[in-house]
């Protein structure tokens, strides 16, 4: 099943709702002009659809697999990739200097979401090694960019994260891989890691593991765990890979979904110790750790969008094509199945969430540019508290959106979404993975109500709600039946969004069992609350549009019914979520552990 | 991961919320005492405990395999279903002239959920010969009965449906399978059916297929077909199987899930045509069809609360297991997860779904008694008729809850729960064919909506609300703050479905499309307000146990507290699905499908 990119849909909320305008005139984000962004989004769509998408499928049947400690991945995959870091596809975000583009992340948002759309398995690679080039650039030293950065960002090397181990989980106070000081600056490091993504493959000349581990005299818990370099080759100081490092992948796992993919267990240091160098300070890694872990986070809600993308086009084409039973209305014969209500409520149903979630991250990588670029450092803080609250969301909610949408796509076929050789199986399975990897929903949610909203007393939320009962606002001053219902909706989810925020802050250290047996619907109810209004902006500014004779009037409209589905549908599922959340943690914290 | 069937919870729904004692007491169900009843669970539980259940995870790795037109079932397969056979399983509820057991549905039910919980793709065969022993015990011939009846209830024979073809899918008027008559009485049937359920298989000396095919002058439609016994081998004047009948298995799916069973593409009358005999008259087929499908759709249902049951346990049993992170409360080390909220929440919302869809289930199991055996005919047409309004609520959304369940079952897993070696995520394979076969959940809505709402005026609908108003009522006179907080989310919920009947009855011949935007969208409101109904019932009869001083009070305090949950957390879904139904088919219907 081919691949679409929807790039007017992407052009419209770049330039209509994420300020891509605003964005192309901070300093360093000069070359994103319209012109420029167009262009840039035709080309990769073009080699998403071409050269990745048609992957998809066939290494899904016939993944990557292991054999003596290396790593054969799917056919297409070596090429594609070189192809990738050829076209300068990896360097899009980051900067010229290391080979780059130097492009904001507005314009890189929706690259990753083709790429994903295209397969997550094959873009998985460029999502980790984007992950360890952030964190080489915020904490490496001089040296170590020298060394690393410019292979990393021309897609001539990729990066792996070394997190979780079998005893440790997301727990990574339970860290025990040990890096032993060599006196030479190096350090030998000895452990296992599990569950890394592209930790062993056969499409680059060298993977670079950014590894957690511990020295000899560090603190308990996750103030002693520091972040190391471990090459699988060796780099010699002319920047050629060297010698093989003590790093092995001893087996790789079956997993329900992502199959092409590798999901490596590696092995350090069972042959005298894997040469490592560490990255920035000792003890300092968790907080190193945790700008790839951001900026993957972000990519990761980008590989939900981009799959409900795909899995939505799938449905659609096999819904116009599909003739089965009469139309309801009447008909001489059997109609294309698009014509019976559920299958298309099924279809508005796909095609809201994810033009919702896409709003909402394509916005957050607007503001995301703002608290970068921006000249004044006020601005910059602002933004930043902004973007940061809405990046569990953007994760969290795009990610559980996926399921929901992946979930409807095989509904759409019926019995033949069973059946493998369909594909709408294959996105089922790949979503599942994404409310879990990079951080559960569960862990995105404890961040949103710990860090996010306890912490500042639910200032930023708060800010973001006085937003929303802006566009309320103007709702209110336009015509029409569709935007009089998504400003009804639009104002029971805002109310419900406020009641819970002053919930979570009013109770957080009173009763943090109770706040917390809410955390993910209360991360569930920001996501159909911001993502509706989104919506909501763009049906306004379709609206603004129409009454000016402005634009494709088609494509407007569409808009408008759009968001009129996703208020009546979607977030019209606030009310229930607020009772969950306020009125429910007796029921979830009621019953003893020994009676479940 | 074992089954321990839920033999408690299930004698409990069926003693005090299905009426087993007025059920003990209809004609014909004298011997469903409880003292048989409590023998009859725990026998079951024993079989389905320790010879299905262990099947479950290894025939999903080495699923039935096709060669040269036979197919080969899994490991263990085809002793097990000897044993199944010869220890009465397969029939319990069929009459004891022809072999069975003949015990009420009620009793029956329970059974048919532990096979389910133990395997689907082992209890899928016994569901569909159950179909076909329905079929032929309504319309087949004396000597039908006579030969087919007692090797197919003793589980030395299986049966199949062969409905579906490539080109017609759940649109049965679009059948073109032939059948010409011979003059001997027999018809040489020819055509292709696919997605045939144990269309051929290793475990039985014969399968009898029910196969829906045209004969020459038939009308066109649905109206034109008729149902014929076409059995593997022909049968032989004195019950024995006799030559091999010309109805081939050519091939076998590849499927998302349910592995080991095998779905069969089969071809009838290649080698000069397969000999069928009629059941009953020509051209009734699509009648006969239905009474094995209305059996099958319960049983359905059944195997999305058996998979739901299995899926908790095994989620909760590692979410005890499991040691990761301390408690938000504080602790000295790390904890097992089940003491993090939202792990808590997880398992309150897959208990308390699959708690209400199988109180949902037996309750209306043990109304098809009333309806089957009750000596007063008026009785009988009452029952059938809330019985009938149920079928499609018990199939549709316990197969929809099924999903959600068996998601939250890997998700509780985190990580591990992507790896097909633990298993949580065949669960999650398995559930999205529930869905979709026996009717779809949109044809289970269109059942309910048309057949079921509309034709008799909602009335059948609003007997039921009332009898949900009077457990408000009672609610109402009880103490304490969970019954009072089931009591408001019970009363919001019945008043939205309430208006969701009236807004049905009034507007579906105005405005057909516009109510069946929200079919599914009624389905699961009717799911969730009637799940949660029998969940207050629970509660009201657990609190005034513990008042009494009777019961075990942890097991009664534990009904009241998922009963809570369900309310505050599912139930509280009800307006916001209201709202979509009476306000929400503008968005699914405004775009013209070129805009898809």
């Amino acid at each position: 099943m081919s691949y679409q990119a929807p790039i007017k849909d992407m052009l419209f909320v770049m330039n209509e709702l994420a300020g891509l305008q605003q964005v192309s005139q901070l300093p360093g984000c000069e070359d994103a002009t319209l012109d420029t962004v167009e262009a840039v989004l035709e080309e990769n769509a073009k080699f998403c659809g071409e050269v990745v998408a048609p992957l998809n499928g066939p290494s899904d049947k016939e993944p990557s697999f292991w054999h003596d400690g290396e790593v054969t991945t799917s056919a297409g995959f070596k090429v594609a990739f070189q192809a990738f870091g050829e076209s300068g596809w990896q360097g899009i975000q980051h900067p010229q200097e290391f080979g780059g583009q130097g492009l904001p992340k507005l314009v890189g948002t929706p690259c990753t979401e083709m790429l994903n759309a295209a397969s997550i398995s094959f873009a998985l690679v460029a999502l980790l090694t984007d992950g360890a080039i952030e964190a080489l650039l915020t904490a490496g030293s001089d040296e170590q960019k020298a060394l690393y950065l410019e292979p990393l960002i021309t897609g001539k090397w990729t990066g792996t994260m070394n997190l979780t181990e079998p005893q440790a989980g997301s727990d990574l106070a339970a860290v025990r891989t040990r890096a032993v000081p060599q006196g030479d600056g190096t350090y030998k490091i000895f452990g296992t890691k599990i569950y890394i993504t592209y930790g062993e493959h056969d499409m680059a000349e060298n993977i670079i593991h950014l590894v957690l581990a511990r020295t000899p005299d560090a603190p308990p818990g996750v103030k002693g765990i520091s972040l190391f370099i471990v090459p699988k080759f060796l780099v010699n100081a002319d920047g050629t890979p060297g010698a093989r490092n003590d790093a092995h992948c001893v087996s790789i796992e079956h997993k329900l979904g992502i199959k092409a993919s590798p999901t490596a267990v590696l092995q350090f240091g069972d042959n005298g110790g894997a040469i490592g160098t560490l990255v920035g300070e000792e003890n300092r890694g968790l907080e190193y750790m945790f700008i790839m872990m951001n900026a993957a986070r972000f990519g990761v809600g980008m590989q939900g969008i981009g799959l409900a993308e795909r899995a939505y086009q799938q449905a659609a084409a096999f819904a116009k094509e599909r003739i089965q039973s009469r139309d309801l209305a009447g008909s001489s014969g059997p109609v294309a199945i698009i014509n019976h209500p559920d299958v298309r409520r099924m279809l508005m149903s796909m095609r809201s969430q994810t033009e919702a979630a896409r709003a909402l991250a394509y916005v957050g990588a607007g503001i995301s540019d703002i608290a970068h670029y921006h000249a004044d450092e006020a601005t910059r803080k602002a933004s930043l508290a902004v973007y940061e609250y809405l990046v569990p969301i953007i994760k969290g909610w795009s990610t559980e959106m996926s399921e929901n949408v992946t979930r409807d796509g095989v509904q759409v076929h019926g019995g033949m979404g069973f059946i493998e050789e369909t594909g709408a199986a294959q996105h089922y399975r790949d979503a599942k993975i994404l409310t879990i990897y990079e951080g559960t929903t569960a862990i995105q949610a404890n961040d949103l109500v710990g860090r996010k909203t306890v912490r500042d007393g639910g200032a930023t939320a708060k800010s973001i709600i006085a937003q929303v009962r802006a566009t309320e606002a103007a709702l209110g001053e336009a015509q029409g039946a569709d935007l009089a219902a998504i400003r009804k909706q639009l104002a029971l989810g805002s109310t419900a969004l406020e009641e819970v925020v002053d919930f979570v802050v009013a109770n957080a250290k009173l009763d943090v069992k109770g706040v917390f047996a809410g955390s993910v619907l209360y991360l569930k109810l920001a996501g159909i609350v911001l993502g509706g209004w989104q919506m909501a902006r763009a049906a306004l500014v379709a609206q603004q549009k129409l009454d000016a004779g402005e634009g494709d009037a088609a494509f407007l409209r569409a808009k408008i019914a759009t968001a009129r589905f996703f208020a009546d549908h979607i977030l019209s599922g606030a009310g229930g979520l607020r009772s969950a959340i306020v009125e429910g943690s007796a029921g979830v914290l009621a019953l003893e552990v020994e009676q479940f």
